[in-house]
């Protein structure tokens, strides 16, 4: 089969790869009908993250079941399913919990699993992957295929995003800033305006993004940055602050902004992944705002968002401003590197 | 009248000072029939916080309304009171959002207030406090004896602790750990405890202190620190670590050890005022343990105590194993600093 291999930074490759098969009773083998490049997809790509020799990539994935073991229950050949972006067994304490990143038994795509046998990646035709039962969601039946973006999204983004609102403790009438205008941050602003968010002020300097902000809820839009962008939260609030703040970047400076932004007693949502960041401390102890998130458990909400995405209540399928053939993985991820896109869709 | 200064690291006196009076409309003048030393105050006796010249101390205390200014409503001559660690309006938005140490126009005893009258420290005859209709809580009737060392403790520890409950999320069943034997720590015990939590783990090598904190609903002890107490509370809980953690020490050791007794999702609740802490970035995200706590809004939780303790259903007091006169403050502060003493009880 076909998959998109990393090579190098910035030398993304659709080669031949062997055909996945069946391996343990919990297995099963999905053909991929659509996928997409992750923003954290970008860090090895930047040669941030260390690139040391080829791997496949990709981590988010929808398509159809066909096979499964011998032990699987819950999806069987012909299912639509959606993969979260780590698989889990769903029935360890941390997956009972809701929080099946930290499974006892899973991991992450295109790695070996705990027996030694290769996980697919998610940007290729097929992927094998195990304890399926405690990993994929079904849907009732196949889905339209105008709904397939948004199912998409529910492997990462708009999970991540739920995650990153629900941790900051959003609640019906808040004030919600969201730091970041990614794929993850628009997310957040359609979980923080789903949750009963009052007024959600998204911070964004490009106008297709702002467009979707709008269209996802954001009542306000901040177009500056750092220092400038907590003086602009600050006088929409009176001087006061947001409620609850979502941070969707990961970098020190968007970590200053949302801390800037929160006021005393909130909590900051963060889900971008951290790279040279510094708290303050002195903020944190001194004005009670909380820190809470991480990677996202988005197999606990996939359900949920499942259900709203099928009844049309929600649409995170719009964050997809690209939509290319597998062959061309390597635009899809120039194209978001270069700010180009903002999220890629890949049809296998 | 006597109060406490200190002079230097180590060098506590109780001297005459100028007599307080009302000096704005929503002044009260309070006679301090109790007062006492925390654990806060022992980082400027030890010379680990900057001490520049005598400074009056202390801000927990307890006593009798003797006058108020013409715009005092809520308290009035001959109530009995506790005062919160800190003063505060009561009407800002931060106060009517329950996080009263950030309000607007708040503050710290023993520096001048906005108007640049001297507020009284807590360790002294009387205190001239601003806001006292946002900052005392009396009591229906003067209280019995008995309950006034409980009711101080409402003025700090017993608060803090609650807050640190509260902030870590403690809920009906849960598996609690609390870092620190201090007042503090053992009032976590108390607040978990009521909060409904299951099991209460709580960390103490002193025979003293964890005979209290078994009175205050602690299930089990840890004597040992560090690494091995993370592997103790690991060892208690199937390898699956606490469902809440309160961290009321403020060392980069305790922070560490909170971090390491949590579950993925679990939030550490700290109070302990933080000294050298490195918060453990890849944990908080990769497992998905949050920080939420700081500075202790007490004065939001001091009715709700306050009615707790006069119902005797709880009896924080006990956490003072010292009680001594006014004049003795400077054995007070000995007996703590050499953990002689958990907490001392000063009666001018």
């Amino acid at each position: 089969m076909k998959a998109t291999l990393l090579h190098a930074p910035g030398d993304i490759r659709v080669e031949d790869v062997p055909d996945p098969s069946i391996v343990t009773p919990n297995d099963a083998l999905v053909r991929v009908t659509a996928a997409c490049v992750c923003g954290s997809d970008l860090w090895p790509y930047r040669g941030i993250n260390k690139v040391s020799g080829p791997r496949r990539i990709g981590h988010e994935f929808v398509g159809i079941v066909e096979e499964v073991g011998s032990d699987v229950s819950t999806v069987r050949p012909g299912d639509f399913v959606i993969a979260p972006f780590l698989y889990s067994d769903g029935t360890c304490a941390h997956c009972q919990a809701g929080v099946h990143t930290s499974c006892v038994n899973g991991g992450g795509y295109g790695h070996p699993d705990v027996d030694g046998a290769l996980v697919d990646a998610g940007q290729g035709e097929h992927v094998r992957l195990p304890y399926a039962d405690g990993t994929l969601v079904s849907t009732p039946e196949v889905p339209d295929e105008s709904q397939v973006p948004a199912l998409l999204t529910l492997s990462d983004v708009m999970g991540t995003g739920w995650h990153a609102a629900l941790s900051a403790g959003v609640e019906e009438g808040h004030t919600v800033v969201v730091v970041g205008d990614g794929a993850v941050g628009l997310c957040g602003v359609l979980a923080a305006s789903r949750m009963g968010a009052e007024r959600v002020i998204a911070m964004s300097r490009h106008e297709p993004r702002q467009a979707i902000a709008r269209q996802f809820g954001a009542t306000d839009v901040v177009e500056v940055r750092g220092d400038d962008a907590v003086a602009a939260v600050k006088e929409l609030t009176d001087g006061i602050g947001a409620d609850a703040v979502l941070e969707c970047v990961g970098t020190g400076e968007s970590m200053a902004t949302a801390f800037g932004c929160a006021r005393p007693g909130a909590t900051v949502g963060f889900v971008g992944v951290p790279h040279d960041v510094d708290l303050p401390m002195g903020t944190m102890f001194g004005e009670n705002v909380g820190l809470r998130g991480g990677v996202a458990p988005v197999r606990a909400y996939l359900p949920m968002l499942r259900d709203l995405v099928l009844a049309g209540e929600i649409d995170p399928g719009v964050v997809f401003d690209l939509e290319l053939p597998l062959a061309e993985a390597a635009e899809a991820y120039a194209a978001m590197d270069e700010r180009r896109a903002i999220k890629s869709l890949l049809r296998p």
